[in-house]
């Protein structure tokens, strides 16, 4: 339970009174009572509020509307408005600021705007959230603590590039060991000194964003920023436990978002904490995703929906409104997949600046009689009613798909073989194949322990980290079943190429080596012709993007490709190791055969579907405590079955008990349990 | 009368003959003369020349053109020459030189290249103005000033933002204010010293061109920009005012060009001007439109074509020719709207730079046996028979259509709802549909006597300024007809929301309330379906870009939604209030829509149209001490009938009378008169 | 023959041992011998190893790798390795690197960053070059020598800035002749002080590339960026010059990059080499017209084809793999069209940094069982055993193509009429025509001596240099065919139009008169339609981009417009001049004209193509002491057959004899000769 304080799912969001005036604040608790809202977010944005100047810290609002909500029974999830910093600190000292890609230094204004190795910065960040630690540490609507907000964004500054050599002297030692890490004899880039070394830019070595001359430089900046951003984050966590123990402290994440490898923040996180803003056309496989990452961040631990719109965005080309009864059935996605919290940006619309078209449970209208209103008020009155029962339940899934930033970093980086490559995408193809079958899956990082799981799915694993190999090679020994495709294996953690035969480390499990690798021009295909029927799987299917030619060194070769030279040769291996198998697929292919053979895999491993189903209708589970949540999503208008087995669950939004089949509304959800 | 020196349609344009040598000034004498030409702009761009040093001005150049094209009877409009600066002033001033959007300081180069901040360019270009205003007050051939160029362009130096500064102490007084109308307390944008503002671009506030995290600043940047270059050709009106008095003084604007505020410019002009650059596939009806607008600019006065290309232009991708005839006919369009002057860029073609390939009345061929030629000097003896019979001629119209810049800065730079709203697009839309059934039409600014019109249409009117709407709601009162869209009435003119409910301010006159605001995915579309026949109205027309979900409030509906989750609420309403109607169209229909809409309430309000005929076929008409001049202006190759009523008009051109209809040849004109 | 140290076709590539350890060395040693492999590059990007501070050169691993590979009978083209600059040397001298076009001051990285104006540039690579000449000059295993590496890219800084004045004045004498010739006094940018001149950049003239305000400057400073490279170059050819005798040198050029002037630099080159990287969907004749082109740079001397890639690159989007026989069949492309060399990049694959994934001889795997490594030594079995014989031999086309880059600059650079146009493209068109009917043909510089052709096709000579015209004048005087086409002298070597009338200087020997140019938008066209057959011509043919409107002056019209305002005017035209004729097209027709048009030309001149044979076949010829060579190469996957007359030939390759026919085997290549 994230605070026991609040023993139910949390309901609220983000809540910036400081806007506003004092009627507009007795509006707020009146609605917040009539919307059912119990947890308001406040202070994200308040730093040039609190601390007007160098010296002064002026907590007078902060302590009233505490106070306020307190009264209200609403509780706080308390932001160190780090975000970004006040005016007069970028005029005071223009090194708060940040140096872009480009090497234009900023000005003030925006928000991701703080030098993350600025030490001005950080110390006024590290002060003020001290101060809040130790003013509000013991306040009793207090029940978590939100550092920052959404972290992101690179800085190319001369603090950053001092703090990067620094950082780089670490991880190598010496120059000869960074001059072979980086291969710097290419192009002669060889470094006889630490101060020649200069942060990778358009300026030296990149440009178009994640174009680079030198890969080994450009994925080490990123993890350098990530770890800076990490460092920032880190000095106002310290400073808020030194008053403050007991209560959570996490800082929203973004999903997919590239830049930072939340894998490594969320060590360093009580909880996980998310904002989550699909589009109208998003596929709702691809949200389900990203609650599931988000909650492999800390290997299943339930997260915080901490952000999600009630109508809609702003910052969208296409701000589409959601349509009626989305929001509720999206929270409930979110809670199927681990939320414990279901809130929203923002409690009241401002009327002002870049985000006064984004939706919000008060809007500009002012009063309680709106659709929008209406459903968050409806979605409120149902959290109340669950209480308890669903905190802390967990996943059972037997499949795992392991992500991970570092590769993806690589990926982006990598010139050549083909722009095709899209490494979210690819994962995204996988984990699709099985949502729309209804198989539970976990999405993992290269870390997790992998004996949980029956199948473990690692697509495009370009970069094969140190111990990654060795530890696939004992899970498949052990029994597992493996997954791998093209361009897997090629480079260790420094983008170096494990020479002697594609794909490196992981060759020996594969039973397979990968001689070359064709990238096909837009519109070029090639085919997956299945050698025998296999099950759901026989025929042909067509792949693209990359096709790997390999050889196999003790696999059995399931598919061939069906067209250009290497007609005929291996597309699709499979290898038996100790007790369990290691499949390769040789290229990207389409939906079709990704469904027959995950759905294979599954049924060679027991492993059922949570439901029979259509597509449209989404199928998730919880456990706790021996007991099973099976939650039902139909994302459709229209009324979908799902046929559940013969046990008799009740649902437990409604009461009602099903056998068979649960059939569920248009934009309709159950959540069915056995008691 | 412009000037009644020459009381006729001047015909003429840019002349640069210091770019040439006497000889060729002999030929161009010879072929001014063969095509009618009697007004050359001259000294548009020689300020380098007139001005080789700090402290020299050499005017002997200008004199012997302006004794020469005397002496040819060839009048002068003799422009400032301060649209780019010299080379000698950029090296030893370098402030004079502007900084750009991305924070880059120019050198010299390019024109439009001065830094309207700056007091060396501020100092140098009056003391010119003043210079040559002294110098040629009197000279007979003088008939007009042109100061300055096209002006244009942001500025981002340092003396703009200290320049930006102090505007906005002179507008908002104190920083509680300015904080309050920039609703700086969202993401923490306080403001404790004047000096902590800087201006918004792209190391602030500011990306892609008009995106922004706040629209108060960026929204004030335009103002004030647009401020700092009237500000320039103020100094320089003042300057020339101070010796020459009578003769009339413009610069020449460009239409619907985005950056500068022109209705606030045409206040210090005597007579607006403007250039003409349609491309071969611009709609005539969006020239049509910038017509009426630059005419709508001093409420009808008439203006002055400043420029348009006898043949081609060179900037744009495809430099199409204009077709024979096309010249002829774009130019009486132009009078037809208003212009008392037919002058072209350029009069002899440039042989270096960029403007080369611009055609031009004196080709590179240099002699006059060319289509060109042919074509200008046909017109140029029409021009002298028509005589000043049209000069001063005024619009007659009952139907205005508001346009206003501000708007379209704050509906250009909002985040959210859709980026397909594009304010001129959708105006042109309306002003097409009364254009193609030949209504007429008067483009208006908001701060117009509304009472003039019968019906008067502010789409999209997103920013209600001050008194705006309380000017509508006495027009509605006394029995106008007011139209206005979705998204109109939402912020006020610092671009903060209205609350209480959309359309804000306009709520009453409409008798409506928008509880939200749907952005339609590209390739989406809903329908406006009719509740009953109504006229040239009935069934269902396509809708789209933005869906404003609607509640009467005293209104009544005219037509519904025809699909989606808001199938069925109002999409087309009318609120009678006083003695007039107030229309509330909720979304952005198709063509054939508008056309009926627009026809049906010109039909209740007895305005007709001013011929039936065809849609290439288009009519304008002036008006004059009760005469009534009819164009008739055939856009097509093939001839095309108008039907003109029982009354005899005579064509001005041929001299042919008509009665009952009256046959344009293809590409042909007719200016129909009773006398 | 490049050096008579090995008389036969070059085999091998670019080798960087520098970034291997001695085991891998000897593996090369091995599979060189394996792949008859017998020439290395080496040393291209060595600087910062053997100069690893400002006083210390350290040339013991060059010493030792040069010793290796002589001792293993692997020759050396030896670079000097000044492609790319040290790290120390950017952080000792900031000078060295370069500015961007954006104003940007570089850091270290990348390559082709190293400022051409810096004097420490300059100095520190014209010592290295000395150096190496010194040590290496008598090695016996060197046989070429290789400065720098693609030289390319532009420079804005201040060192530049002060040579382009200081080139200027060379070039003008007086700042009257250069406000001349750029036409200053166009929008006021007379110059009275050389320094009052800055360089074309985003900050100044220019934007997107090539738009630039002033197309004298953008012109002089294209002119001057190639000479400054060029400078760099010279400076080490003395260096090594003073040392080394006898050896040739050169550096590899890029084919139709547009940056540098490429005739202008082969006058300093012993020999011209390039690298050539064509895409899988590159077209063959693309290919053929690009060597072509680095033959003609010297005046059909034979070339050095430095670099190729064996498989696949990485720089592309789509880096697809050259199918089996294409390595082959390109290899052999190259010494049809004059290449005494077949070079790869690269012989053995970086395991670091962005080229990893460029395609070598020895692949990652690291052994000889790759096909790639197969096909590789196959072709060098095949290149031992073809000996000398084909060296030196020459091209005997008698048709010409002229293409020349200050044209191309001119073009690029042009404000209107379209975007549409494009130089090389419309190259390629008259090219391919040829190409694909098996007409021999050589592509060649202004410069070059047109009496060698019985038709020279000079296609968009928009600028005529001075004495061209004569030069044209003199060649159809004495009987030859000239062809030149629509927007051909317009402007002169300043981009100054030549006025009187188009196509100005060469309006003479074509009898015509161009009065107007039409752009056409996308998706419009004209046609071309026959007044009466020809030949192979006959109907009408789509045409478009331009339309010239022409008036013939003594020429014969050929064919006219078929459509538009001129229709009927004349679109094809011939005129008589002297013993020859002088072709016109006006506009921009379709292959099948260009094809009928220039079979026409030649048979009207007794040219026969080489073979008679379906397009997929590529013929070409070279000749050498009265022996013929003729080549056939199968670009298709399927067996082909070329008539190749009544004479007896004998593949080199095969050792069997033809008559009559040639089948040729799908990606198969023959070299027939009479022998």
């Amino acid at each position: 339970m994230i605070n026991d304080k609040l023993p139910k799912i949390w309901y609220g969001g983000d809540y910036n009174p400081e806007q506003w005036e004092a009627p507009d604040w007795a509006e707020d608790d009146r609605m917040f009572k009539l919307a059912g809202i119990d947890v308001a977010t406040v202070n994200v944005f308040s730093w040039a509020m609190i601390q007007p100047d160098e010296d002064t810290y002026d907590f007078s609002f902060l302590d009233a509307t505490m106070d306020r909500l307190y009264k209200n029974g609403t509780y706080v999830c308390l932001a160190t408005a780090t975000g970004a910093h006040p005016a007069w600190m970028a005029r005071q000292y223009p090194e708060v600021t940040r140096v872009d890609v480009m090497g234009r230094k900023r000005k003030f204004g925006g928000r991701h705007n703080s030098n993350p190795n600025s030490k001005v910065y950080r110390k006024f960040a590290a002060r003020l959230a001290g101060k809040l630690a130790e003013r509000y540490k013991d306040h009793p609507t207090l029940v978590a603590w939100h550092i920052s907000n959404e972290y992101g964004g690179y800085d190319y500054s001369e603090q950053s590039e001092a703090a990067f050599r620094v950082w780089l002297k670490e991880r190598y030692g010496t120059l000869d060991a960074l001059n072979k890490a980086w291969n710097t004899r290419f192009w002669g880039h060889t470094f006889y000194d630490w101060d020649e070394i200069v942060l990778p830019s358009e300026l030296s070595e990149e440009w178009n964003g994640n174009r680079t001359n030198f890969q080994g430089i450009s994925l080490d900046f990123r993890r350098f920023m990530s770890h800076s951003l990490l460092e920032c984050y880190k000095i106002e966590y310290d400073a808020i436990r030194e008053h403050s123990q007991g209560v959570p402290i996490t800082t929203n994440l973004m999903g997919f978002y590239p830049e930072l490898d939340y894998f490594e923040w969320a060590k360093y996180m009580d909880v996980v904490s998310w904002d989550n803003y699909p589009s109208l056309d998003t596929p709702v496989s691809h949200t389900a995703m990203t609650h599931d990452l988000m909650r492999g961040l800390k290997h299943g631990q339930p997260f915080m929906l901490m952000e999600q719109t009630p109508s809609q965005q702003n910052w969208q080309p296409y701000n589409s409104l959601k349509r009626p009864g989305v929001m509720r059935l999206w929270s409930y996605q979110a809670v199927a997949r681990g939320a414990d919290t279901v809130l929203f940006f923002q409690l009241r619309r401002s009327i002002g600046a870049c985000e006064k078209y984004h939706g919000a449970v008060i809007e500009h209208a002012g009063h309680e009689h709106t659709r929008v209103f209406r459903e968050v008020a409806e979605l409120g009155r149902e959290l109340q009613l669950l209480g308890d029962e669903l905190l802390d339940a967990r996943s059972a899934a037997k499949v795992g798909i392991v992500y991970d930033w570092e590769n993806r970093w690589a990926l982006d980086l990598s010139s050549g073989p083909s722009v095709a490559l899209d490494y979210v995408n690819e994962v995204h193809k996988y984990y699709d194949a099985l949502f729309t079958q209804h198989f539970e899956t976990d999405m993992i990082g290269v870390e997790e322990e992998l004996s949980k799981y029956e199948i473990v799915i690692a697509l495009v694993m370009y970069m094969s980290k140190p111990g990654f190999a060795a530890k696939v090679e004992a899970f498949v020994q052990a029994g597992g079943t493996f997954v791998t495709t093209f361009f897997s294996g090629i480079v260790n953690e420094n983008d170096l190429v494990t020479v002697g035969g594609y794909p490196g480390e992981l060759r020996k499990v594969l039973g397979i080596w990968a001689e070359e690798i064709d990238a096909l021009l837009p519109g070029m295909s090639n085919q997956l012709v299945m050698k025998q029927e296999w099950n759901k799987l026989g025929g042909s299917y067509e792949c693209g993007i990359l096709c790997d030619l390999i050889h196999t060194e003790g696999a059995e070769t399931l598919a061939v490709y069906g067209s250009d030279f290497y007609i005929g040769m291996p597309a699709l291996t499979v290898n038996q190791f100790g007790k369990g198998k290691a499949y390769y697929v040789a290229s990207s292919p389409n939906a079709d055969f990704l469904k027959g053979f995950l759905a294979n895999l599954c049924a060679d491993k027991q492993i059922s579907p949570l439901v029979n189903a259509p597509e449209g209708l989404e199928a998730a589970r919880r456990v706790k405590d021996g007991a099973s949540y099976l939650f039902l999503l139909n994302h459709t208008e229209n009324e979908l079955t799902a046929e559940i087995g013969e046990r008799s669950l009740k649902d437990l939004l409604t009461g009602e008990s099903f056998q068979g089949t649960a059939a569920v509304p248009g934009r309709g959800v159950r959540i069915l349990t056995e008691k």
